[in-house]
């Protein structure tokens, strides 16, 4: 039987600043990636949010992202090796103490925003926060684009890495994501955004914008916790999946 | 054979910034406090502290601090506890990992500047710093004033405590500091400074500025790596500490 | 006939984040006061705020907070005088940039939270305020707490200076704010509150906790933009008092 | 007679941290660029600063920055038109203020590292700044790298421009600085820089790496603050000019 992991980002207000739907979404999920005060959340943030994780049992990663608070990490920025390196130290090791006084494990890592889409295609910030999370532990799993240069770095080092699709955005005949400039970008069709999901899960392909199947590989589906939609949203591409015999679980 | 622990803070660089004097100093120290990029430090710095302190031999320890980069942490807030609590466990989180990634163990948790000062005296900011550091790890040891609301809330926990007394500050005859906006607040005869601290460490007493004896536990002295004669006076009262027969080395 | 000015706080977003009903009050106020990107803001919510602002025909204010944006400036910091002279300069200076290239003239500042309730009753801050915008203009008007430290000192300048009162929240029988953690702070039923501000324009005075009735000068009201039943109450309360014969306009 | 400016980065200290020669190096040039708090300075140093200027008789102009505080402004970083046109206009004003309470008027923008060097090849950032500027005031003359798309677009819009040459650095056949990685960059004989900048005024024309001049109109030579020999290059180099008959002045 197919397995698939489905995460979704969290932890995402700061100070008296929230973002709606973050709790709800935590029903549908396996898995969520926390964010450690750079691009979002707070110290009181991440220690209420790791809480509500561990009662919704969703397994729980670190989130570390650009220090860019009012950008909120979206904006790529000129960071070498080692800044990317050190970045990825500090925050994840933040995470860990909130899961410590809980008595939890943290499960993986996950770039966020533009530190995502710099380490998908560049290979030097690939392997930088590749190396950070093999170096605090090599007992993490890395989640990453799939088949980009991060999940290449993490395979290289020995990570257990997690190739990660999306559901509601198309893909390039390179197995890149259609930039969201460029129309046709999203996917505004929950059914056709989990017949895409379904058949990365139980076929390994995806239709790119070019017409041409791109293979692929499928060990988590990130859901996205913002958008009027997004529970709802979350909670149908779960039970389509289930429809179709796939197991939701956490990556192992 | 009496024993004293000699500290300092450092890794209180910042991005371009860096002070004077921070890693000469750590040849005549036991223990360091590493600032974790609230009041002071980045990731990168953080990073290469470490690892200075790891090749000089220095036990290293988390110098948790309010967030005001702006201030040095040195303007008191009105924070909550639950701030406080959170605020300490992240940054002692994100040094932990820098060294983990060196392959060492944390000794203490020191907290910084205005953060230490309302901990000496507030019981509530104490209990929240004292629980934040048990939680993580009861192996931790906290530093705080001798004699202060900060090692009481230690010591309530059943966390090992060490006080820490003043070689260049004068003191009350309630056993508190005397304020650095008030004359006579500074002692800034070497010699003067070092006797002060012989005798602490031999009788556990320290003249007030009122003429009476105070009694006082001294586990570790504050050096301070600022001003143009840090590096000269930790030095030199390593060696008078030395030659009045007490052994200079780490807190246990 | 009596006249009084409506005022609220506004551009309170950050980045990516949003707080309700901003927009919708400015229907029904007649000054806004806009962060300047220390509390909350940032360089293009003030842009946009301002051009809202305007839109309505509302007056424009800054308002400056402390350097506390994970708190949302609600902290009370042990700022020096100059520190807060500095601070104020530097944020409506910020601000006014924003209205310049809107061809638009500044009204007024009213300082933010915690600083404006040190501001009320430390006379240090209260003057370090109304001397900065003193210096940036004599011709800007200060918005501070009725009969405080704050309006003092801008009245010793020769600062025009509105007397700002409350319309939620009751009073104590020396003039100052009940706490907010004390209970009966805050006045939950629309008319009572309507009553009071009544009274307070029409007779100067306001019944406080203790029985007592309480002289008072009513310049400005500070209706409250958040909340579930802001922008109804703000409509509320205009209409009550246009009812009681009381013209609502800016502050002159 | 062939005239120059001479300007240089000023009030890059921070809080507690401090940059050595910014103040020396004040008697040496015509023009300064003041930190505006994001890359560098916070509002303390900034008052100080224009104090500092104003004493030495310096024409004072802002140097806005990216907000990255840790990078010092260093990191490009993929903002918008929209977001530039806000950083810079938010900037301007802070200044702006300090002068206005000196009673001192502000000569020039312009944008400091990272967004000095996009706007010099992004056509799209060198409106944005170039258009901040005219909003704010068409009295501002506007400092970019000469024959850049910064000066192009100061010139389109009407400003005042002042073309920037360096002395210290080399440049390539197109008329761009040769980057800082590349071997050759700087030019460490100070008697080279000085012959470089003199034939720049004097001829309009710098010798390329590639060995082929280069039309360049030199309307202000950056003097670094920084650096051990800062200052006494400082002083060398306008001896020279002056020596070669090149008037040493404020631009207008």
């Amino acid at each position: 039987m197919k397995t698939i992991d489905l995460n979704c980002d969290i932890g995402e207000d700061f100070g008296r600043y929230t973002l709606a739907n973050q709790k709800e979404i935590l029903q549908y999920v396996t898995s969520c990636n926390i964010a450690c005060g750079f691009h979002a959340g707070d110290p009181s943030v991440m220690r209420e949010t790791v809480k509500i994780a561990v009662e919704n049992g969703v397994k729980i990663g670190a989130h570390p992202g650009l220090p860019d608070l009012v950008g909120f990490g979206r904006r790529e920025m000129a960071i070498t090796y080692q800044e990317a390196y050190d970045m990825v130290v500090y925050q994840v090791g933040a995470l860990q103490a909130f899961l410590t006084i809980e008595g939890e494990k943290m499960q993986h890592v996950k770039p966020h925003g533009a530190l995502y889409n710099m380490a998908a295609k560049d290979p030097e910030i690939a392997e930088a926060i590749a190396k950070a999370i093999f170096d605090i532990s090599p007992d993490l799993i890395l989640f990453g684009l799939a088949s980009s240069e991060l999940t290449k770095a993490g395979e290289k080092l020995g990570l257990r890495t997690a190739h990660e699709v999306f559901a509601d955005r198309t893909y390039q005949q390179d197995g890149t994501l259609t930039p969201r400039k460029q129309p046709k970008a999203m996917i505004t069709d929950q059914s056709e955004a989990a017949q895409q999901v379904i058949r990365m899960v139980k076929e390994g392909k995806v239709k790119s914008c070019q017409g041409v199947d791109v293979l692929l590989r499928a060990d988590t589906v990130c859901i996205h916790g913002d958008g009027d939609h997004a529970v709802e949203f979350a909670k149908f591409i779960k039970q389509q999946l289930q429809n179709h015999d796939i197991e939701v679980k956490a990556f192992i």
